[in-house]
């Protein structure tokens, strides 16, 4: 089991279990020949897969009677690996996840931090900056870095303080640690994407 | 008092305090020959009408040490207008203002809703939604449309929630509507600007 090759692939990188992270646009099919077990949410990926044999795709084992239809396989791979958690996936999207006694309650998907300093930037020049995430959330801002980094962090913590209740917080997603500064209750999980695969390879 | 024109100067109109409502593009300055009181976050426009003798800039009356440098006019008379509230902007961004014994204690940005749609959109075409204001946000969300407009919405709603403790809500700009229905102990206050800007000028 441990030595079964995993790869997640997602919109800009192949991430493997043994630590290789490989672009897609460098991507090359015939340098990897040992079986690998997959999740994708890249569809063009997904679909030239599907044509290698030693690529095994994972979504063919997902119950998605415990999701929806269409909720990323990897999201589903990160809740398949918790049983009772709010997961926090802060990545180019950040998703958030409630999980109780193993079965997915629900979740939201809330904009990466640099997208949202990208949205702000198009809504106005003015309100180009990068947020500060050592600022003082218990403070209301008054100048227009604090306001639009307040604006950015403190609604989304605000609303994982109302639906989190007494469960544990989990981080993962390359924004994590950023997060984690601000929530130090919460714990950084790295590879739940993998955990979750390996759970859903034991029981197939 | 009553009989003094009013102009609130956006980034896309120009807002009379007789109802009239004309866009930037097509403004002809010969087309008003009154004396307009205004303000602009316009800068193009704040330019080109300081040498204007008929248009007099209220921004020139403002004790600015009561906000911050970078804060827009159009919230600074806001603010003015009111002496304990929060006050919800809701337009291209949404301005949350806490204003307490007529002073103002701080406030943040958060993206419009269209603009949101947008971010959204651009981090993946599958999170190309129009967002729900009819959701139910007691519930989780089981779909990815209700899952982007949950993200939307109750993260703000959240942070409302804890900052506004015992004062009243109030909601203005474009998107009030929108919201009051999601926050329905909130009220609707339009015109606060020209509410702002009477006050200044009765101060002066």
């Amino acid at each position: 089991m441990k030595n079964k090759l995993l790869c997640d692939i997602g919109n800009t990188t192949f991430s493997f279990s043994d630590g290789r992270v490989l672009k897609v646009d460098e991507f090359d099919i015939s340098s990897i020949k040992e079986t690998v077990y997959y999740v994708s949410v890249n569809s063009y990926w997904e679909k030239r897969l599907s044509m290698q044999e030693n690529w095994i795709n994972l979504r063919a084992y997902v119950d998605f009677d415990k999701y929806y239809k269409t909720m990323g396989i990897d999201r589903i791979m990160v809740c398949e690996a918790v049983n009772n958690a709010v997961v926090i996936d802060a990545g180019s999207a950040i998703t958030v996840d409630l999980i109780q006694k193993g079965e997915h309650r629900g979740g939201y998907i809330y904009p990466g931090f640099r997208a949202l300093e990208k949205c702000f930037k198009d809504i106005s020049p003015a309100l180009e900056v990068s947020f500060n995430f050592d600022i003082d959330l218990d403070k209301m801002p008054k100048n227009t870095e604090d306001a639009l980094s307040y604006g950015a962090i403190a609604p989304l913590l605000s609303n994982l303080r109302e639906i989190s209740e007494d469960l544990p917080l989990f981080l993962t997603g390359g924004d994590a640690k950023k997060l984690l500064k601000l929530i130090p209750q919460a714990s950084i999980a790295e590879d739940l994407v993998f955990k979750g695969m390996k759970k859903i390879l034991e029981e197939n």
